[in-house]
């Protein structure tokens, strides 16, 4: 019998609460073995700064089961790196607050960067013998974790861009002159969410006509040739790019046109890669141009998001609950495709593995000298966006459920 | 016994298919009134170029319902100006067609410049004694026609904005440091889509805290001070501003950072007053900001529209052609709202009275120097905004009808 504290970190997705619902239901259903879960609020950081919640008792006054539905991370979020040296004096505390609250297992919901923190309190808890239990349940839009066949909150992204773009193509192709519409979308150095693009397609309408990814050489005269020639195909045209495209020399797009300055983790901040082409497209082909970044709405709008996703997400949540009570530690929680007709299963693989990697969208998948995608990434990605969410409105609007920071 | 013409003008929005359907289906109705209905491809200037679609046929080959949850114009749309004088010889070139089509009616589906094309056409027809009529649907998501207490396509805006506020709201407050979001909607010099980000707060977040409109100067001294002053009160400040804000001598913000351009009918257009705060912000204030630009969403996306706008925009397509079956011509169709419970009816008004006029956000809905918007005003658009749509989804993604322009 033990308490179990839960967190979530990084960026947020639609379905990043579903995964807290998983772990916070899977704890309630299993009272002979954890008394009470505890959140962290604006994970290991606000949890370091004493933020704790007692998620039992706010499960009896409010019902969670909105956090199925509710985007953005319930908990709040931080974007704190732990010390990679193992004898920093921040473990020491951790792991006291831990005993003080006699804490058995802590989870933690987020990408790859929150599987760095997973990795290091568990390899601590080895180093100091310690029997907590440390499970990563995998986060993030970028589908960029290694060693699972997606990961939870993609499906959503993913259903969100195709939804997006096919509306912004019919949009753009509602005057009879030729017009050039950049649509801009997230990606630092992860194809992923943009090739999702290509779901917008129908049979009457070849837009997106040109998908750009981070994991090509991005050529600015063999793009304006691209776009030259798709303009006498058809006189509206649509293209996809991610925001972290780059040239040969590894110049991202987006420095052609601005600064770049650089987040807490050592990554370039980007933006703009799409009003560089757009000014690209005016200047060398001289016709209407106009560029869109899709923004927050494609990783924190709920509306549209997957149910397939949203229940793969509160699988994981519970599966994670379910191997920690197991024993299992240090692991990240993965899903395992099946063969032929869509299934999938969790599994685990040790964090220390995924930490720090990033699975890169496959080369073979890149087709047409880097301006588009193969029909099997179509087949890979079309079982993630399957299901509609049922997002509850009152009065016109959204209900989410009120963030327990705001508490 | 007569046929009728039908086209669609301007930007697109939700629901101004949901106003042709109104029409199409009221004609369709009316067998021994109206024998064919015609749709001109790209308004009236695709017309000129003889793209004209037969839609009583099309109807037999398609479920035409389907265009109540499809967004983007159907039939094409154009931005071309009829001739301010009469005499021009494209005033006998468009009637020779309509004879020559037995036209008896058209309808002309659009905003501030659609209703000037059905001035002039009706201004003409009187002239050379044609009892052809010519109706305007009104369609904008901007709410700034006059003599109407709405438009079709704000309420699916208004929804559109308040979701994806509210949802961008989550997203932003999920760190614990301080950070300014700024997001950019449209309105290039009416305020309406902007106030309607009032519909994002909720009992436990005040965001957006702050809402400038384009009917009151921008102070740049003044919106820092305010922005200030909202951090000490929470640590996440979303502030929604429209893209037209100007400041006391008229200049628009976007300008302080970039040049704009001209389109066809002399409006400046204007992108990016969102970055330009951003900047400032960052320079003046030095926390985490970024900026937002909603962007073709707002007025494209079927997925959030508002099931009171879709029903209004086809019930004012039908009340055309019922007024134009009556003998009604260059008028517009209206909205009239009842006393208490919220009832509309349709009306009409001289379409003279109301084209190149535009209604603003009224002044004594503005509140807070500036900063917000009165509970009126909430009052006003909550009806709007209420009932969700249906879209049909199939293998994940939204289906709409194909545009006839791709027949």
């Amino acid at each position: 019998m033990y308490n179990i504290l839960v967190g979530q970190s990084g960026g947020p997705t639609a379905v990043i609460n579903s995964s807290l619902y998983g772990v916070i239901k899977e704890a309630l259903d299993t009272p002979d073995r954890i008394d009470t879960v505890y959140g962290m609020i604006n994970g290991i950081e606000g949890f370091l700064g004493g933020k704790v919640i007692d998620l039992t008792q706010y499960s009896k006054e409010q019902d969670l089961s909105l956090l199925k539905t509710t985007p953005a991370s319930f908990l709040g979020s931080c974007r704190y790196k732990l010390p990679e040296d193992l004898e920093a004096e921040v473990y020491p505390a951790i792991f006291a607050k831990f005993q003080e609250m006699s804490i058995g297992a802590v989870f933690y919901i987020g990408g790859n960067d929150s599987m760095d923190t997973v990795s290091k309190l568990s390899r601590y808890a080895e180093k100091v013998d310690s029997d907590i239990r440390f499970m990563g349940v995998p986060k993030t839009i970028d589908n960029d974790l290694i060693l699972t066949d997606h990961t939870p909150g993609y499906g959503s992204t993913a259903k969100h861009v195709a939804t997006t773009v096919r509306e912004i193509i019919l949009d753009a192709g509602v005057y009879e002159h030729p017009v050039v519409t950049i649509v801009e979308l997230m990606g630092r150095n992860a194809g992923w969410v943009t090739a999702a693009s290509a779901l917008a397609r129908t049979d009457y309408d070849r837009n997106p006509m040109l998908i750009y990814l981070p994991e090509a050489d991005f050529e600015p005269a063999a793009f304006i040739e691209d776009v030259k020639q798709a303009l006498k195909e058809q006189s509206s045209v649509v293209v996809c790019v991610s925001e972290g495209i780059s040239d040969k020399n590894g110049k991202f797009i987006c420095e052609y046109g601005s600064d770049a300055g650089v987040d807490g983790f050592g990554h370039k901040m980007l933006t703009g890669c799409g009003k560089v082409l757009e000014q690209m497209v005016k200047k060398e082909i001289g016709c209407k141009c106009r560029s869109i970044e899709i923004n927050l709405p494609q990783r924190c709008s709920a509306i549209i998001a997957s149910l397939t996703d949203i229940e793969e997400a509160q699988s994981a949540g519970s599966f994670a609950v379910k191997k920690a009570l197991e024993g299992c530690t240090g692991q990240m929680i993965t899903f395992v495709r099946g063969e032929g007709e869509y299934t999938m299963t969790c599994g685990m693989e040790d964090v220390n593995k995924i930490c720090n990697q990033e699975k890169k969208f496959p080369a073979e998948w890149i087709t047409n000298h880097g301006t588009d995608v193969a029909p099997r990434f179509l087949e890979y990605v079309k079982p993630l966006i399957q299901g509609e969410s049922k997002v509850p409105f009152a009065d016109g609007v959204p209900q989410y459920l009120m963030p327990a920071y705001k508490k």
